[in-house]
């Protein structure tokens, strides 16, 4: 990195040059929710923000247009806690123990989804949702499953002998997310 | 603790009692901003909320009326993120090397504050504010510093002579806030 | 807790009852892979093995018969390494750029699995295949993909719209795995 | 850095230029009092002895005068125990519950100091007082309220705002501590 | 570094220059144990294998021909698993306590060795014996015993003040080992 | 534990009885010397003064009559910083590469001996030396090399072929601490 974060012993940028808007992002605007999931996040993570550098914390906004969903998806290193800014969103995850914990959110409501776990966030309602989303990490991981598993090179074959999904529902998929082999 | 968290190794119910209601916090309601500062925080911490329990976050909600304030204090465990959802909010922090980081904070705007460090937010508009204000600890510790110095038995003498401010600013200041000695 | 680990901060057992055999574990047996995956994990994690409790570390034995495979599945607290003693395995993992790291891995092979990203073994060869497999937590968590979605009550809508599969063959895998709604 | 600690995977320099004198410091000489608070630290944090970088562990010598203060101040990363070798120390924190702990301590006595929180010490005796201080970091940070809020250019009527000090009082100690606005 | 890790924040190659092969290590060959102590460690460490790096976690090959020691040693800075290939082995540890918890392991058998403990492995049997050691960091540390006793410049008088051990035997091992002064 | 700690999250007695002696000990007097080793450790770790429990840091005094040695230990689980406070202290280490740091420590001087390494005190001088050790851990473990060998069923021909010294060596040794086998 060749930014700042400073303060806390993880500077990378030299003290007199830190100013104020090392520390304030004012770039959250909302995310361009024309395409297939109808929904942007819109991150100040490490890389758009480095004053979080070493601080283990970040946000991101949401934004999820009617029919708008955050697909199925992992944090493999940190635990997210979302708060429901405008609309309704149903929103869950599956634990290790394999058990659902599903809800519908309303303005106002927060709900934490541990490190790791797959989780979701769709809008429910009728109107556009927003949300703030912290993560327990100054520059969170994500793994999407459908990117995953249907928008590379991993061979057709080995997605279904490891998932026990068909061929065609595989091939599908690959088409519509780009993937091959 | 007797509540939950579970998933990730810190259980504290049994599983087969916890449900998604141990995951969602829906009482982050509008505080009471009737009082000396103007300004209420509505925690959702591991006391409030144990499902953030051992995954290394948290949030509240703070709630700002016209001349609200929440005073200069620090959190001696972990570093907090705010986010403005309504009006305009004067925000800043004093770095370890004495340093003022100091901005107007208006809607959609965020900024971090580092681990430790004394900072503070002010309602600088003429209409309500709100914001969320995410940490780095699932159970943040604070120490406000007028209720440290002044909110206790720590003897005027002591205090003087530690930050130099006269006899009768402290004591003024005592009991405004109920302190003795 | 009420079993030993000792010597490093964390016992749960009175000094004077540990004895070696709470640092050895003689139960690592060939699994039984007459099962759907023809596979077999059998852990020797906090719970079966109380002496690597906070240690930072833990080991199961992975068996695969001639077919057999480990679904695609995520820890999401540790990193893992694989190392093949007997048999060919495919194994492979997808990391959060949505690249794909797969070999084929031979006797006296290792590979290393980053924590929280998606990954698989398959048995490849003719024979059945045996493997170490190390986690760098004690207690590992473990999220197999296809249980996660077709082997409890996540409904079968939200599924669709949150992996875009079909809903014949959520339906036909919630058949097969359990799965109700 | 460009100095050693080595040993334990954070080298800083070749391996064949480190020497015992990288570990070992012999500048902890007696600090000038001759000041306004008639105190003085001496360090050896990383900055100072690099030897301990990557250690967790550092260390300062503390010299008060007669009639030496060191003022109300957090470490916002670490803790800290004082061991008293010459004379008498008043010495105390404020608890996140905004409890006082305050005690005198003489020769022999140690006290620790929780991360975070406001402490501070005094010479309580006629002699000059010597004291080790430990740090559970090897770099630690220091935020002393005195400079923090009147030592930069923080504004008068923000630090009234959030500290409820009069404006004589925050402009006096501005003219002390050399702040401006 | 100057290698890949990547995937989890600690990359040290480009992104587009990663393949498989950072993450799979075929060279954990059969030791070459005709030396000293009949004995081979044969590491996959972040120095060996970078793929660790950054991953909490490494393995190592441990042959021992037959008579073949690996001497009282400890890790610095992790925690040990070791798995029984072939052969059988005596194994063991002394506590912070000073207890001794010593075991003869059989094929299959495993057994954990605590951070920072004086710890040993013997071939009890009549054939070469294989093992795989896991370690609880990406690139552990290792004292062996002898080594740090009588093998360097470390003045006679100070073992024997130290140790207890006779002039006699320290430069007897000193002969053995290179050890000088 | 049953003892306090408070104020940082990991409280193990009742706030309102927690007083500024849970947080101050007054019982580092000097030790006992007459014994085989004319040293004497007084620790104020968690087991003694429970207010360091959670903070990282501990320290214990080191009293070293004349001809008085800290015989050749480890701490497996921290790093150490000496200060001399009277008399002349010889003090070393030996890295994990073998290398070995060894100096005459005077009055004011300190040293850090890095986590898990074999270092040695002794005193140097022709006067009683006393020191303060501080430790990165608040429970510092400790095994002293003679003890871990000679104190305890360690089998004689086990520690032998581990350690290449002599039977007659062995014996002697475990006839000093108590050894059998």
């Amino acid at each position: 990195l060749k930014t700042p974060q400073g303060l806390a012993g993880y500077s990378c940028k030299k003290l007199e040059l830190v100013t104020v808007d090392d520390f304030v992002f004012s770039r959250l605007h909302a995310g361009n929710t024309s395409n297939l999931i109808k929904a942007a996040v819109t991150p100040a993570f490490t890389a758009q923000f480095p004053g979080v550098n070493g601080l283990g914390i970040s946000i991101a906004r949401l934004d999820l247009a009617v029919g708008g969903v955050v697909p199925m998806h992992t944090h493999p290193d940190c635990s997210e806690i979302i708060v429901v800014i405008q609309g309704i969103i149903d929103a869950g995850f599956v634990s290790s123990a394999n058990k659902v914990y599903f809800k519908t959110l309303k303005t106002g409501d927060i709900m934490v989804f541990p490190q790791g776990l797959l989780h979701f966030q769709i809008n429910a309602g009728t109107t556009p949702a927003l949300a703030y989303v912290s993560f327990s990490s100054p520059s969170p991981g994500v793994q999407i499953l459908d990117f995953a598993l249907f928008g590379n090179d991993l061979p057709s074959n080995i997605i279904e002998e490891t998932t026990f999904l068909d061929d065609a529902q595989v091939k599908k998929l690959k088409g519509v997310l780009g993937g091959t082999g």
